[in-house]
């Protein structure tokens, strides 16, 4: 009766300043990095999915048919889906979906989003406008500016420190200084982080996740036939999503993000797993602050326990739960409409053993939490061998 | 077993130009005129999916949570889909697909666009963004230059006329005429619209439809609960989405749209019908030899002979089979996102009766068929009582 859905390929291109790389040649090079450990050939997925969270950064209107066009999978349906910095998750949803409903037996998810043919100034002042242009973004805040209303508010709270948020830094450098595809390979110490470069307080440059191009690919497909594709499925053992409003003056809460303690609840609750049992997890350390709130909302530590857990080591491999064992936002890039297809192609190497220098030993079950805007799109998935 | 997808409420906003309404304005309208018929509160729909074209028109980045929260869905999960002209009907088929996968049990699909804040020829200029930025572009088309080529093959292959172009205009403006949400309401005669201005040889100004603001919105939910919404649900039959290369010059065929075909293939075939059972179509006439066009790909006449059909009055209510009789594209308008959604509404109207003065009488089935960018993104939807 019931035919889980599976991840049954994966690939990942190189994240970073890509330079004469745009959006085609990003997603191109991930579904080759896909098709390279792939039993089918792309004339046998039935369809795709395309995350792009922004048009502006290539210039491309209605991207998705480019893509399907480079990628090699002409004539075969599309459709864009964009849920700001959550598009990749949400086209994991979405095609997901698709296969429940019956419309395909595979298809292909690829998210890609190239920034950096921008300025980081424009670059940032088009992610702003993600934020309510009517009323919040003329009045100056951008991205950084919403995170460190969380962080002042996350310190005030719980006695959350800077040397807390820069360690999350120093994790996630750490950890991308062994991922081959990370944007910045390259360790940092907590000095350099703590006493880098202001950029809204209390955040500063090593708590600001990267400005990347990138591309990450999956298909999808059903379990009862995904022995054709691949001997090693991942299952998609929980899905959650949740929101929030959209002015963070309307927040009940700055420490804590509704809509990712609805997910997660949603996602645990499908698996039928409780966070105890997750052995690695990908979240959404779009800056340092979002990484200590996200392991409170996925209930991996107590609400303001967040910040002294990265101090404890609690999060690096070996402590209660591995996070960002890539290097997350922070040093493996942000590339926007790519992350949440980057984290899946993560913990499919984690559960399948395949992570290297970063592996985390026996893991069984790997979550993804992935948030666009400042918590209004929130996607919590949970999967397995 | 089987349960069916069905809608359970619907609303429109008047199209047209929209002066002070922004994308949350004409949102919030056509929620409040769903709301006005319907038996449960927004608190009971679970989740949307919001279908916006391009963010440029607006300016709003992530648009998907601003109108969540205008229209009264704060905190319920929410994504953006686009596909180019074709959103709004990549946004019923996403929601779709969420209730079979078990997300959820009824989802609002709101499909919306501003496209008057700007100019019109700015508005041109943004949507030539979705032809190729790289190939085609730049070299000067736009989309009445795409359309005006594939008018120009098909008078050269089946002597399509200029009249028979013009014929489609006229029929459309005569039931737009008769539709108090249309753009446009007024009737406009053969001569009229053969002597307007020439935009794109062979496409004069009434070839073309209309840049204007507007809404829409469905809400979809599972058969088996329909009741507790309305008791006169629509059930979506047939599901067909089809694509075809990105550039024109790698078409096989300028005189229709591969993947109409193919589209309207599989909603025929999941919906166990014929074209000549079709009751009431809505198809995209984004120009008028579009309309020509789908009338043939659709299966209603012979590759060919649309043009002679429309001059027949063929696709005039009493004819074989009543086309647009909203007013279509080119008289109701086309607000890109809300589009596809705007065609659910109208064939709802008319599958329960409710159409007035453009009412086909005793229709049991209807059509929807909407196409994005050049026929990259086709959607085909069968809809019956």
């Amino acid at each position: 009766m019931s035919d889980d859905i599976v991840i049954v390929g994966a690939g990942h291109s190189k994240f970073g300043k890509r330079k004469g790389k745009g959006i085609r040649e990003l997603a191109f090079e991930a579904v080759q990095d896909l098709m390279s450990d792939f039993n089918k050939g792309l004339d046998d997925i039935d369809a795709s999915v395309i995350g792009i969270a922004g048009e502006e950064f290539s210039g491309q209107g209605a991207p998705a048919a480019v893509i399907v066009d480079e990628i090699g999978m002409v004539g075969k349906p599309t459709l864009r889906v964009e849920s700001a910095c959550a598009t990749g998750t949400a086209g994991i949803k979405a095609a997901y979906g698709w296969i429940k409903a019956g419309f395909y037996d595979s298809v292909m998810v690829v998210g890609v989003e190239k920034m950096t043919a921008v300025s980081s100034v424009r670059a940032t002042e088009l992610m702003a406008r993600a934020g309510d242009v009517r009323w919040e973004s003329p009045f100056g805040v951008s991205f950084p500016g919403y995170y460190a209303l969380m962080a002042s508010a996350h310190m005030a709270e719980y006695g959350t420190t800077r040397e807390m948020l820069s360690s999350v830094g120093v994790k996630n450098h750490f950890y991308g200084a062994k991922n081959p595809l990370a944007h910045i390979q390259k360790e940092v110490s907590l000095e350099e982080a703590m006493n880098s470069i202001p950029i809204a307080y209390p955040l500063n440059l090593y708590d600001c996740s990267l400005i990347s191009d990138g591309a990450a690919a999956v298909v999808l497909t059903k379990e009862s036939i995904a022995k054709e594709f691949t001997d090693t499925p991942i299952r998609i053992r929980g899905v959650g999503s949740g929101s929030d409003a959209m002015m963070m003056s309307e927040r009940k809460s700055l420490t804590s993000l509704a809509g990712a303690q609805s997910a997660a609840q949603k996602a645990y609750k499908m698996a039928g797993i409780t966070p105890d049992q997750v052995d690695v997890a990908e979240v959404h350390d779009c800056f340092t602050i979002a990484e200590i709130i996200a392991t409170e909302d996925l209930g991996f530590f107590e609400p303001g326990q967040g910040g002294q857990a990265v101090l404890d080591q609690q999060t690096y491999i070996g402590g209660k739960v591995p996070v960002n064992v890539d290097g997350g936002l922070k040093s493996k890039g942000h590339p926007l409409g790519a992350t949440g297809v980057s984290q899946a192609v993560e913990l499919r190497k984690q559960l399948l053993g395949e992570a290297k220098k970063r592996q985390v030993d026996g893991a069984e079950i790997g979550l993804s939490h992935n948030v666009g805007q400042s918590g209004q799109f929130v996607n919590v998935l949970v999967y397995s061998r």
